[in-house]
């Protein structure tokens, strides 16, 4: 954002392509976080807040703050980090200049939140370990460093020899098309695989440990995350390996009791069937999927809030 | 096969292309076979001793068919059906009327084997079950109904209100592409998911039942599958859900006394990079893996041969 001119990196064109979107109103930003041109729980609470930090800076009544809070609040129904943002913006909705300065006060704590994950979490990383990771979790799905991919990003500057399994996470690819370009950036060796096979990876002792973000922990530790999350922990679990969940405090929701109350969003057929299928095939495509806690062997938090 | 001419239809194309190729010589089979036109064990098998009979049959010396059984065999790796089929054809080289003979046998043989599977295997399905499928493993991976698809294909014709979840199978979507496809034509109730969906169906109750397909099962019954079988099995493990087996006596092999033996094919890193991801990464992408014998309920072979 920059004098009241709000710009966001398309993610769903990366990485052969870089654009930029520049975003005019809070309509403008709910379409672009529905279709996952924004994406990543931090980075959706962030972006929301400073969606409506331009339209209060615009001169719009409290009442049309309040309302298009509400209204971004539903953009998308699972990453609890909009919800914690819009609620703690909506009350400054009759203070134009308070609300903005609380928008760019949570820009800043998500990246300190990150900095502070990656720290507690590298620590855990032993040098020589194969990690496997999840989804995208890095510098795109917040604004800071990242949160899982934050924690690997800072094992690899600490010089641990680490080598990285990219889950390529379907349906929409973003291990495959945004971590496998962020590691590339970065210059930390990875091998790129589908999310079947990393199964077999495991048993043959190519993991030591696991990372992977959240989008919501309930109050008893349950975790929602990116499709295929669930899944890994079943099979780390089988496998004696360490899993481990990276999310700031503003992912923890008090007011959820279990994984049970997450909201799990469904979205289209086509992002399965990919034309690949037969045009009518009957799908299932839940983007989240929840992990209980008993199979989560520690939530990297990094510091309070 | 007719006088001398052999056609197959090309399984990369479907399901929204039905084009057959018209093979010419051994040569071709192989290059057919590598690159997944012509696919699953049962098939692989069958259409290989069928070109050697072609080969025999237009008069090549026994000592040319015993050099193309041999080049048949190298095609793919994994499969055990092919190599089962080299050796029943082989020691025939000098007699073309019986290798042809033998050729027509095996096709025969492999509906029959299919027949009885699908009997045996459909004894399992109860009224009402949801079953979970992986890769394709219907009449378009045998010559016969299928192996595990052909089970699924019994249970609907005794009236067993079934519905079947089919993994997309990633990365060449043999699911999602061929099963679906297959599903659909029958009128069998299906979703299409993707490969990482299957577990929290598992955890909601959604799945009674397993059957996969095999490409080699080891004297100690571990089974060579489709990469992503073994997570499948180890998912249902977790879940206490039975998980079976579907192949023909020609998938075992005496020989291969534990699944770490069975050679398992890796293939192109363009298969899992799609054009989606950096055109650099690096990519692992093994054709199958194998499930310990442990984790599986029970392998349905159908008849003795």
């Amino acid at each position: 954002m920059h004098d009241g001119e709000l710009s966001i990196l398309d993610q769903t064109l990366l990485p052969h392509e870089e654009k930029w979107i520049v975003v005019h109103s809070h309509l403008d930003m709910i379409a672009i976080i529905r279709r996952l041109a924004v994406r990543g729980a931090p980075l959706i609470g962030v972006a929301a807040a400073l969606s409506l930090a331009q339209l209060a800076e615009s001169g719009a009544s409290a009442a049309q703050v309040v309302r298009a809070a509400a209204e971004l609040r539903e953009a998308r129904p699972t990453a609890v980090n909009l919800m914690y943002a819009m609620d703690r913006l909506s009350p400054l909705a009759t203070h134009p200049a308070k609300l903005v300065a609380e928008a760019e006060r949570l820009f800043d704590e998500d990246v300190d939140l990150c900095e502070s994950m990656a720290d507690e979490g590298a620590a855990l990383v032993r040098d020589g370990d194969n990690l496997l990771t999840h989804c995208n979790t890095g510098g795109l799905a917040t604004v800071g460093i990242g949160t899982a991919l934050g924690v690997i990003r800072r094992a690899h500057e600490q010089g641990k020899r680490i080598h990285v399994y990219v889950d390529e996470t379907r349906p929409l690819l973003q291990g495959a098309r945004l971590t496998a370009w962020e590691l590339s950036k970065l210059n930390i060796p990875y091998t790129l695989i589908c999310d079947n096979m990393a199964a077999t990876l495991m048993r043959d002792g190519k993991i030591q440990r696991c990372f992977v973000g959240c989008d919501r922990v309930a109050a008893n530790g349950d975790v929602a995350n990116k499709i295929g999350t669930y899944g890994v922990a079943v099979l780390a679990h089988h496998h004696r390996i360490p899993f481990h969940v990276v999310g700031p405090r503003t992912t923890f929701d008090a007011n959820t009791a279990t994984g049970a109350n997450i909201p799990i969003e469904q979205r289209s057929a086509d992002e399965v069937r990919g034309g690949k299928s037969p045009t009518d095939a009957h799908v299932f495509n839940p983007a989240f999927d929840v992990t209980p806690a008993a199979l989560i062997t520690s939530i990297v938090w990094g510091r309070e809030l």
